[in-house]
């Protein structure tokens, strides 16, 4: 039977995609909201396995690029998908056949749903990620070596660029400063690909299992408890946002959070650094999870994540952390998404291990 | 008799082209090496009339974007004119027939003879300004309604990007950032045109104008005087460099020169400030002279115009104010190059009221 991204359908993505998207990907309720309402007017969406297409289809990664604290506030005129998929097939002289989300997480997850609905195209149930990262080259495209150029990036003033750059890097440095020169977002398609590059340039299946995490959240009487069951988390502490430092610069958001334990955790102090998404968790100098496994501070009594731009002082969370995508613990994997691509010194661990260690 | 850009006219229209820069436009020395080197090895261009070219002929009027301080230090591969030709032509399916400098100030005067050299095609006998300016819209062509984008932007790695901007204001934004990220300079095909078009959106002759004016400062005994005579310009000062106030930030070189009187001069002191270009000349408060007239400053023995990056304290120079081409004089002319378009509150007047009133 055909899975259409309808409103039930989206209501379930969207909490999926916020705990997937680890602090950031953007704001999913706004996104929610967008994909409703394109739902509502043109219909919904129809979710497709990558088998359900021709090989030699073409598909449209797409997704925000900036700082979800701008994101908030500076809302798309809601036709960006159609005029990034009509310069792309313009540039390619090739047919879009489905769009897929470059990332799953956050509303990135949700915003091809919301243009798939618009411009009457499937979208892939897969993704680029399995979760959320900050910057536009850490995705498995660029692991499977699928070129992320023609870069398309356009705004909702209607300016529209095309970036042809040498490598994931450059595209990185040239559409973040164009994105900051937008005033700090603006939306894109990249690593267009067909088909048969996607089936092994791409986490599979993320778009059902956001779904299915969002389902499983909003049928259990205990959401976290049903949340651990459907991802395989563990929670690293429970407590509360004791201080949230936070700066909006060059088209990120950066900054820390942290969180002091209550209850059995009293005494605790979790430490969560983040570029977008949250990168580390550390307590008392100690890594307890880090990048590329998944971070979520979750609301502990609705279990919804909160993204990073939307911590604040006193609010009570339990902090998640979930094994990523096998594929990002390969050597190459880690090389561009590894605690080292981020800046810091020490090796990446499995958050299995270091869960078995600290416990 | 055709006019070839060979080495002794290239000689001449670099000489030309530094004084026409008002100090910007970038280091006329390694612009003529660069365009007596594509010279020799591929043949001169031909110097055309737009009168001589069809009226559906198409013109790529190009240039460097960026800081002049970081132009003299980072040099092209040689092909970017090759590069942003066929991309131009890729994306219009049209071809190009000929080149023309955005602005004949500097070394941009000479870039689209190098280019041309290299290309086959000849150079328009025009350009955008009849001087440089720093801002990408500070065009005739934008006076006239003609387009900015498609924008193509090239750099010395293979680096490419079109901008399809709303507006000359967003094309110089997004560029200007684009050529930061680059290190702090680039190189750009914009305002395409026919040369139907061109006919009423640039200042024509300019190319034999700046060769005119080498040529008398070659032929002179006393090269002063012959460029003074051949300009029409006013010598507001002649002294020695006292001070140099010069940065290089987003994409832009700003600062200020302070030039002490000798001679005639003794006791006066001449303030120049400027952005990539020489903008305003002050004296004890009073503005001598303001864009879009021209302001030079030219080496006291042999006339050779200093670039901006290149003045230094102690230099004996002359201060020479030259009239804008009058597209400059009108109301819109003013209100994107005259004194408020660079942030200063005062209204322009013409160089030879202000001399008239204050010797």
């Amino acid at each position: 039977m055909k899975q259409l991204l309808d409103e039930p359908a989206l209501r379930a993505l969207a909490r999926g995609c916020a705990v997937l998207g680890t602090g950031g990907g953007g704001d999913t309720r706004i996104g929610l909201l967008q994909a409703t309402q394109a739902a509502q007017e043109f219909g919904p969406a129809e979710l497709v396995d990558l088998d359900e297409l021709p090989s030699d289809a073409v598909i449209m990664p797409c997704g925000v690029i900036g700082a979800p604290t701008v994101a908030i506030e500076k809302i798309g005129n809601g036709n960006e998908g159609v005029v990034l998929r009509d310069h792309l097939e313009q540039i390619t002289g090739r047919k879009v056949a489905a769009l897929m989300p470059a990332e799953i997480g956050g509303s990135n997850g949700l915003l091809p749903a919301c243009w798939a609905s618009r411009i009457g195209l499937p979208v892939v149930d897969a993704d680029g990620m399995g979760r959320a990262f900050p910057e536009v080259p850490q995705v498995t495209m660029q692991l499977a070596g699928i070129p992320p150029s023609p870069y398309v990036l356009t705004d909702e003033r209607g300016n529209l660029i095309v970036f042809r750059a040498i490598s994931g890097a450059w595209v990185e440095r040239l559409a973040r400063a164009a994105a900051a020169e937008f005033g700090g977002s603006a939306v894109a398609a990249e690593y267009t690909m067909t088909v048969e590059q996607a089936r092994g340039a791409t986490v599979r299946g993320t778009v059902s299992l956001a779904i299915r995490i969002g389902e499983a959240m909003a049928a259990a009487a205990d959401p976290m408890a049903a949340l651990i069951a459907a991802t395989g988390g563990f929670a690293l502490v429970s407590g509360k946002v004791a201080d949230v430092e936070r700066r909006t610069a060059k088209g990120f958001v950066r900054g820390s959070v942290m969180i002091e334990g209550l209850g059995a955790d009293t005494g605790r102090l979790l430490r969560l650094e983040l570029q977008n998404e949250n990168l580390v968790a550390l307590e008392q100098g100690t890594v307890r999870a880090s990048a590329p496994d998944l971070i979520s501070v979750l609301d502990s009594e609705t279990a919804d994540a909160i993204p990073t731009e939307r911590v604040r002082y006193g609010q009570r969370v339990t902090v998640l952390a979930m094994a990523c995508d096998p594929i990002w613990r390969t050597p190459p994997g880690l090389q561009i998404a590894g605690p080292r691509a981020f800046g810091y010194d020490f090796d990446y661990a499995p958050l299995e291990e270091l869960a078995s260690v600290n416990h």
